[in-house]
């Protein structure tokens, strides 16, 4: 598979992770199609979930990022109410860890790039996340924005660099 | 190498490369020993660049953290004075992604691990930025504590799964 080919396949599987586990978790969740972008276009963001992948040709890092409303709505979607979400707190971060791990696997399930593989998710917490990459060294990223509904956004980037 | 050795072997490697390419580089680092500790320990994280770390039996991340007052002795350091250093700016962005870069691959280079495979650096910014770890999965934490002359804190946390 040629390096730009690969790229496309990554994208298209963690984003068919994310609507399909996100699905299954009990979330309502769209891919607004019309906002998908290169670069980095993130906003608000609390919480950060980085896998690493790496496999031949190609290695970056796939963020899942969450503004405040969407890590409240999947922790209370989640736990059926059972949580109260609270940033950083033990509890509520298993809930992030354990959908980001499943997003994780199910793209590498899902995509048809057999020899990839991925870290566990590490998470990370603060106020007004972003993530920069440089596009001049080869670095390409892409940002898909999701909607959660009532409300919250989700940001799935991936940044990759193909050999 | 037995599970346990490897990830100390990896520990060694990354402070040992932190050490080295930080000096090469100009700056005044030192490993604060008596506080290096099991879990994530930081404080006042405003840039981190995270590593994925995937070889035969091990995968996870490592993290290279900075407080505002490393962030800005760093980038003076590197430039010459040159730069004035500004969060998430392009130009102060890519001093940091150099210096995780040439960390990351001293690493490598030094480690006895031979089949390791690392992502290229991703950049975080914001503010109050911490990694938590939840050591019931399999997840082992490590913070090494670095210090800056005249100032800064440099915090790397190492987080790794070991099959």
């Amino acid at each position: 598979m040629a390096g730009m080919d690969k790229l496309v396949a990554l994208v298209n599987s963690f984003a068919s992770a994310v609507l399909s586990v996100g699905r299954e978790v009990g979330l309502n969740i769209t891919l607004n199609k019309a906002k998908v972008s290169q670069g980095v276009k993130v906003e608000n963001i609390c919480t950060a979930a980085l896998i690493g992948v790496v496999g031949v040709g190609s290695r970056g890092t796939v963020n899942i990022m969450l503004n405040k409303d969407a890590f409240e709505n999947i922790i209370k979607t989640m736990s059926g109410g059972m949580i109260a979400p609270q940033l950083g707190d033990d509890v509520s971060m298993s809930v992030i860890g354990e959908l980001s791990n499943m997003i994780g696997g199910r793209a590498l399930v899902q995509s048809s790039l057999g020899t990839v593989d991925v870290t566990p998710p590490q998470l990370i917490v603060g106020e007004n996340i972003k993530n920069v990459t440089k596009e001049d060294t080869g670095m390409k990223s892409f940002t898909l924005p999701f909607s959660l509904d009532p409300s919250g956004g989700v940001f799935l980037v991936l940044s990759f660099k193909i050999d």
